[in-house]
């Protein structure tokens, strides 16, 4: 074993976790590093964030996905530095050492410098924030509730989203229904269904990497979903009591006690550490630059895929989404082994699969090449794509049964590591290592 | 409605809950007062602990439980004293009149004097506690994994549960079940089932509310999960590092990473407000002397109920049990439907329905009047009685098919305020209400 070909993976997100599966006949050694003991199914975040699914329901530990795969080891840990001459990750407490390296760190929130928003505004980009987003939704109301102050408690009933696309599509849709059927009967002073749900986009429509039909289909769903979208209305400001907006007509102070931040993200600082230690060069937003073939130009042996990589393709660069990540990673495996087999392949291609977002109960846009579909029908293929995933990962859609038969099966569905543990108190909330 | 006998109940356990459901049909006003917007089955935490269960499996938000009780409110909020003389609860911000109160607030660890022990030995009363042993147990795993020196790989490896009574029968049960099975093939240098699982206990065996057979049977089904049972082991120091005990032979040091605490229970500061407030008298555990029907001596429109009582019957203080809080919930609501009609009715008296503990997968002990049960008959009335309970209140175990099916239901089963949420970080941790 020692003798193998010693393969490194930082991140255990869409692209770490899919190279990972891909190498699992290759003739290398894989250590997969992860701040998180869990792979997070990160699309469907925004449900747990609105109180539809458990977190457990989302997150399949790193481990149990492995645990057959027995060229595979996953570590819990954090890379800091790299010592790309020695080829070394360098750890907390230790190092590892590589022949190929595969960093797949993603990206994490970003508050275009104002990072005090963050404190008034959290992201949802982690099972914590979605949870927290999820007390403050909740919390809101029963404040709201108690509040005999009409202006006070139409501050509690004010909720914003900063940002138009899907997460913030997604978040808004969601909290509509829970505010006009889920809670609709569970409150004696407030009608949870005169909350007022803000969609604020800076730019002239929602989803703007949309056809701008599907963005107008989009925009009628939410409103039949009661959420208020605002396009055009950039935030300036946000603090504890509210935001203001620009707009045409000048600035503007909403306020609200809840609001959440799903307009920016920037990719991982882990690509500073390539800057300096391995010559990679960093676009505005902080991705690094990689060849045709996803390696990093000054060192072939490092890789780069996901939301940390800037790759251009028919002269744009991908996006940052799950798909991108998940061939990335497909395409690193298939390199490495290649690349040991001293052939070559041709550069990275991706090949998009289509667009989807869901915008509340039965209704969902959706871009497949040409194709643009809308409703129910985009709702089931949503579903369909959703699930598919979530089998394959981890059965949950079946294990999920209910408890009783939970207990019976050798399995145990929630094995996060979580919440306030000690262990991670200490941690600094940006981490280069697997913001996943 | 405002002209109608306003109760009001301090806490959502189970015997708050149970007084609110039973005063259904009663033309009575109720609020129903908690610091968290949950029911909580406690008895199903350890689950949590372990991993088997959600937090959002064994939780149903107050709202929803109550949301077609017409005439019972639901407030999220804490008691912070009372006004006995104008019969006002007094909140951090604000106050609330009653008729009737009824005092459910129950009760949360008891450090016996030492609360820096819980620093290092959290207990298992709440959502909170329990994803935090949990992290604490998976983390454990990982940093031995991890670790190089066989010495501190040992301390990690080394989980010890102090107090040897159901919570931690249940606890150490469970973990040895996840040594033994779930994470068998999960690590690379480590071997799980190495891992040394205490059970401490201070007196001669454990279980000690059972008859010594059960206890005997309890402590063979451990042992056969691997768990180290050591009684006549009274702890007398808990740091990060680990136990010290004492033992007939002198004192011992245990040295261990994980430590929980499953020893001793105190009841909620609220009696100490009952006992300057309406006169009560707080036995040696905190708990409010109450009369045969339940009322406060000084103040009979102040009912007591569940751990926070302290009612004799046959010359022995009924046990700190669901069972206990929901048989005295019922008949607070009876006795105050009585009053108003001017009846009287005979005095409280519990019916011992038996105990139940379980122990891992297929195997429990049970005490039903005369009748003991042990093995797997007693685990599958364990199952029978928790389901059924479950059902009653929450439908989870139907609604819990799958997240796709809870996605089209009308209902959201995740509904709760929870972890680091910046509304609760104020408040402290030890509370009057609710602790659940």
């Amino acid at each position: 074993m020692e003798s193998q070909h010693r393969v490194v993976i930082l991140g255990g997100g869409f692209g770490g976790l899919y190279a990972a599966k891909a190498l699992k006949h290759a003739p290398v050694q894989v250590t997969l590093l992860d701040r998180r003991n869990f792979h997070l199914f990160q699309p469907l975040l925004y449900q747990v964030a609105t109180g539809s699914l458990s977190p457990g329901e989302i997150a399949s530990p790193l481990r149990a996905v492995f645990r057959h795969q027995r060229n595979t080891q996953v570590l819990l840990g954090e890379a800091v530095d790299l010592d790309a001459e020695r080829r070394r990750v360098i750890l907390a407490d230790g190092e590892i050492e590589y022949d190929t390296l595969l960093v797949a760190t993603g990206s994490g929130d970003y508050y275009f410098g104002h990072d005090d928003w963050k404190r008034s505004a959290p992201g949802l980009k982690s099972i914590e924030e979605a949870t927290a987003i999820r007390g403050k939704f909740l919390y809101a109301f029963e404040a709201a509730e108690r509040e005999h102050d009409p202006a006070k408690r139409r501050e509690w009933l004010t909720f914003v989203m900063v940002g138009g696309g899907p997460t913030g599509v997604e978040l808004a849709g969601a909290l509509g229904e829970i505010a006009h059927d889920t809670l609709r009967r569970d409150f004696r002073s407030i009608h949870p269904e005169e909350a007022v749900i803000l969609l604020l986009e800076g730019g002239p429509r929602i989803l703007p990497s949309y056809s701008p039909d599907l963005s107008a289909k989009a925009e009628a769903s939410l409103i039949r979903l009661g959420v208020t979208p605002r396009t055009n209305a950039m935030a300036i400001g946000i603090d504890d009591a509210g935001v203001t907006i620009k707009t045409a007509s000048g600035t503007e102070r909403i306020r609200a006690r809840t609001v959440v931040w799903s307009a920016g993200v920037r990719a991982s600082s882990f690509g500073e550490v390539l800057a300096h230690r391995a010559g990679a060069e960093l676009d505005r937003g902080g991705r690094v630059t990689v060849n045709s073939d996803l390696s990093l130009p000054a060192h072939p042996e490092i890789l780069v895929i996901g939301d940390l990589a800037r790759f251009e393709q028919d002269g744009k660069p991908l996006a940052g989404v799950a798909q991108v990540a998940m061939q990335g990673g497909g395409y690193a495996a298939k390199l490495i082994v290649s690349r040991l087999h001293g052939r070559t392949i041709p550069p990275f291609r991706y090949f998009d699969k289509g667009s989807l977002a869901v915008i509340g109960r039965a209704a969902a846009v959706a871009e497949i090449g040409k194709l643009r579909i809308s409703g129910l029908l985009a709702w089931f293929i949503w579903v369909f794509v959703h699930l598919m995933y979530l089998v394959e990962f981890s059965n949950r859609v079946l294990v999920f049964v209910h408890w009783g038969f939970l207990y019976l099966t050798w399995d145990r569905g929630a094995r996060l590591i979580t919440g306030p543990d000690p262990a991670f108190e200490a941690q600094p909330e940006e981490s280069p290592v697997a913001k996943l």
